[in-house]
């Protein structure tokens, strides 16, 4: 994994050398962590979602979060041709199908999105087992399913639409298609803060600027996964104060050593 | 308040144990707050007001609540289907008229509202009373009157609609029509955080699911308010901090001891 | 500058003593930190959008922000009208124009907004650039361009418009088209936080209730600079934390004492 954790540390290195506009369709829960943790690790957010305004505002930008977390009806109209724009102008872009499988409007907007190609779809287990196809086993945003359920889901959704899939949980799995990596570093703690799965896409898609997609994917991961580690075993309220911190005070050099690849 | 302490404690034990998912409808300024003192306190929040949407995500939900606070032209659409979709499949729910009275839309939605019967009504003097009927005093969401001025008011409340009444303040009052319980813990802090009045309601939502109604009402009141004396005597941003810290902390019998009730 | 000193700190004091009702048409990004920054500082928020109750709320609020960050269909509609209340009603509000030049809707709402004549207007300097008819060179909420560059624009739309400008950067340039007063409190990390700029709005809606324009701009600028220089030198997620600590922390004395005024 040498090469691996190298090319880590480049595209963090070169994500914070050219700042990154992302773009990004988030959920109103999640946005304001969302836009504090991309400015932490060295990217530039633009957070809006109206159709009116959305769509345009991807010719601005480096990359594209397209997250369906409580999903609006302005996040409804707007999704898809904000996604539109991207395919069109070659801007990257990721999906974060979150409830999906659950929410009626987010399951057929989910694979539509699907459908115009992202470069990379963030997902818990459940999530990626529904947009694969498969059986959904989500009572909401949360999965109890582990990624590992769901690799062959995620290899196939991969090779199927020529993305990455990113599946989180206690060890993240991400593959092409081909390759899989496995990242266990992280903490339980992620999971008692809301936004942390959204903030792990928007990394992503900072990441998708300066990386190719597979090592963006696999850069983000390894980025929030040990500042994760380093904000350490604290309480929900603090521990959010600590992850941001971190993902500013953490170095590629860092993040690419101390990154548990498996 | 033996007994009552004991219950305290049933009922936060059992809300940990199995936790419940918690629709709500949440203003917009108060979301990530509350959806971050649900994970703390042990429950799994999922916030979303779409008409599209919320309704039909009432039946993997154990309890909603639907606070009026920054209504959204979503939000004004989508809170009467989906407080009609909870009495429908008897989930149980909260409604919290936030600034009521002086909000156009917001004063006969939640007269709608309560006439669906909530489960439980939480508000702090000026909204109840204004709910009840009675005249109103509020310039927003803040309230000059106390809940002692609002008893009266409240017992009729939830006599007339057969719902447990929470009415916020330095001391908050909690009553059933028949019962009354003031709950004196709590730190005058809480109003210089936004969102913690939200957070009472939604706390009270995940209460439901696994108590009757009033002790949900009492068992929620008291496990924030023990957390806002835990968090102790800090400014408000830190403050904020630790009462999500503490919300995570604090064990059921730690509640039912330290709870200041009269 | 020994007077404006003394006004600064009265300015600080009158806004305390009498906290006044801010209504707030805000971005869904940055309104919790608005919502808890004017808390913190003394004011009371109201932060409501929709065109069915923006506009009434007005006739209860004795100032009144409108920020374009993250303009939703809801905000589109409600702009206008709450504007148009506050002018009606003579009550000062300000206008922040977030993202001006690069979003579309924003860009002619935001002329349409100036038309009506905000009491201040406070950007960033590619923004008030846009804003005065200049070239814009935004890519997004952020700005390369100083405040220095911007303040022939400034003056200029000030003395059009007989508003009192703001002009946000590592020094802040303020002016009513005569006076011009420089601030060069503050701290770099002001930038590393999402909705900083929002906040200094919203604390100068807070004073526009008890003072001058020209004063209520200069006291705004003056409480959240100092505040955030003894937030000190932290990484952004603790420094947001110590920001709304040190905002209810100061006193007018202090405030007046320790800006650095040029």
């Amino acid at each position: 994994m040498t090469s691996l954790r190298t090319e880590i540390a480049t595209a963090l290195t070169a994500m914070r050398e050219r700042p990154p506009l992302v773009h990004g369709i988030v959920g109103s829960v999640t946005r304001a962590l969302v836009s504090d943790g991309l400015l932490a690790a060295g990217a530039r957010p633009m957070l809006t979602e109206s159709v009116d305004e959305a769509p345009t505002l991807v010719s601005a930008a480096d990359a594209l979060l397209v997250n369906l977390g409580s999903l609006s009806t302005d996040g409804m109209a707007g999704c898809r041709p904000t996604a539109e724009a991207a395919v069109g102008q070659a801007v990257p872009w990721v999906l974060d199908p979150t409830a999906v499988g659950l929410a009626p409007v987010r399951t057929p907007l989910a694979h539509d999105l699907l459908a115009l190609g992202p470069t990379a779809v963030r997902g818990n287990a459940s999530e990626v087992l529904t947009l694969a196809g498969g059986a959904t086993g989500g009572r909401g945003p949360d999965s109890t399913i582990g990624p590992d359920d769901a690799a062959v889901a995620a290899r196939r959704l991969a090779t199927d639409h020529g993305c990455v899939v990113a599946v989180s949980g206690p060890v993240d799995l991400l593959t092409d298609g081909a390759r899989v990596v496995r990242v266990a570093s992280g903490s339980p703690v992620l999971t008692r803060v809301t936004g942390t799965g959204c903030l792990l896409g928007a990394l992503t898609a900072a990441h998708l600027a300066p990386a190719t997609p597979f090592v963006a994917v696999v850069a983000a991961t390894a980025l929030l996964t040990v500042a994760a580690d380093r904000a350490g075993d604290l309480r929900p309220g603090s521990f959010k104060v600590a992850l941001v911190d971190a993902l500013d005070e953490v170095t590629p050099t860092d993040v690419a050593r101390e990154v548990d690849l498996r």
